[in-house]
């Protein structure tokens, strides 16, 4: 099998209030990476401004914008401009009454190649994401690019199995999850390392479970609750980028970073036939899982 | 909430070619790992014989027994002598046409409190298990045990995250994997590592999706392929135990070894609220996972 090698990247960042100093701060992040190698550049989640999600406020919506809008303008000017594939993410304006948390693909050629509107939408302290953000209604459907089927989802869902397994039936090349998660300074240190350590592991494991590559951007820094009721999020950053076994190619710490490793995309079919997942899975008896319990 | 703590054992050891020395290996680490405290103690698949799906061998089918059964019968006679659970595994014959790989579950009062049969089933090199074992046709059913609900799966079904999530949403308090895996000595270094690092994270991946604790017992020992074909599998040991965040809390080597850490089950209801994956399940979107491919 001939190789299908693929440069990527990511931009890991902190936040500020000011949105046109998040936007240039990952066009600079792009650039670097394109320098680098990077084919194709992911950048986290809601990277244009602080995680607005600690607080229920209506102030908020102002952040949203329409697709195709100004952030995507300015990333398909650039993506056009360097050739590459970019991946961002955006608070969407769908409508005067529905927003979405939509990750956005942009084609080489400057194009739009398609969007992912994110599924599962968390709701818990810190984390008031129901409010602002309805569930996605395009499924799990892989955006098709010059370079291949992107299985794109958003945060989130890298808590579900069920999420990538779809987008790699349905044909993608490789997982892609922007994120904002860190912990809470609250926390004990043990937890604080579980939790980090638990989402590293699941999203490996869907590497794994789906013989395909992942790459994760998450943001850094220390964000406020501006409700004063909670010591903020510190965003734990530790983006990385996994073969299709798991295995670690690149991962960043808890500092501003820009990520680019080499995947060969062809690994994919040879893993599939050494361990035949797909061949086996027992579609005859999965109806359960789409209940919502089995009792 | 009040801790709801549990024993939970495994034995990891070799085997060879007399299936009496087999299950009495067995039967030792049981009683050490009672001894330690496990109240729970899973073995290995399949920990009767030598790992003989390395070949095809119409003789092998010499080794099936029913349940109840000989195995069966000495397992029960242990469980009930120490008062504990034990999850074993046994070649099971249904009927001189139809054959399973079984792992059975005996309660503390030595009865038999039901059976899992494995439904996911290999076939590939060193692996022939089409030829000897029918799917199994009981589902992804706990079994209900007097320590609880009891999600026993068998080996290649660690590489289904759909046959986690289906023992979860059916109620399982922990899940097992009696397994037989191991490395080609053929495969160079890297490779090799890189399928035991997928094995083990693909199992805490289940744990973390479904804040379930993970016991997995694997085999140790080189044994030979019949045939002559290849180098034998090494199986690699490394059986585990992991809380319900994928923390591993113990963890045996290539040697034989007896396993024993204290659960706290009642950290999964706490977890569940934390992360409340099963709230935001996507129910409705996930019609895909009953196809072959959604192409």
């Amino acid at each position: 099998m001939s190789e299908k090698s693929l440069g990527v990247g990511l931009v890991q960042h902190a936040c500020v209030d000011n949105t046109d100093t998040n936007l240039e701060a990952a066009i600079d992040g792009i650039r670097r990476a394109a320098q680098q190698g990077a084919q194709l550049v992911l950048l986290q989640e809601l990277h244009g401004s602080r995680y607005f999600c600690q607080t229920e406020e209506q102030a908020n919506f102002s952040l949203a914008e329409p697709i195709p809008g100004a952030t995507t303008g300015r990333l398909q000017q650039l993506a056009s401009e360097l050739a590459i594939v970019i991946v961002g993410s955006v608070f969407e304006q769908r409508s005067n009454a529905v927003y979405h948390n939509t990750a956005v693909v942009i084609d080489s050629d400057g194009s739009i190649a398609g969007r992912y509107r994110k599924m599962h939408i968390p709701d818990d302290p810190g984390y008031f994401e129901k409010y602002y953000f309805t569930p996605g209604d395009l499924g799990f459907e892989p955006v098709t690019t010059s370079l291949g089927r992107l299985g794109v989802l958003v945060c989130w869902d890298q808590w579900f199995p069920e999420a990538a397994r779809l987008m790699a039936l349905a044909g993608a090349e490789l997982l892609l999850y922007p994120t904002a998660i860190g912990r809470d300074p609250r926390d004990d240190k043990d937890e604080q390392l579980r939790q980090l350590d638990a989402w590293r592991t699941i999203q490996r494991g869907h590497a794994i479970a789906n013989c395909l590559p992942v790459l994760v951007c998450n943001r850094v820094g220390h964000e406020q609750d501006p409700s004063g009721q909670t010591d903020g999020i510190q965003f734990w950053g530790n983006s990385f980028i996994a073969g299709p076994q798991g295995d670690i190619l690149a991962e960043a710490g808890e500092q501003n970073a820009v990520l680019v490793a080499r995947l060969d995309l062809s690994r994919t079919a040879g893993l599939r036939q050494a361990w035949p997942f797909f061949r086996d899975r027992r579609i005859d008896a999965y109806q359960g899982l789409l209940k919502r319990l089995c009792d």
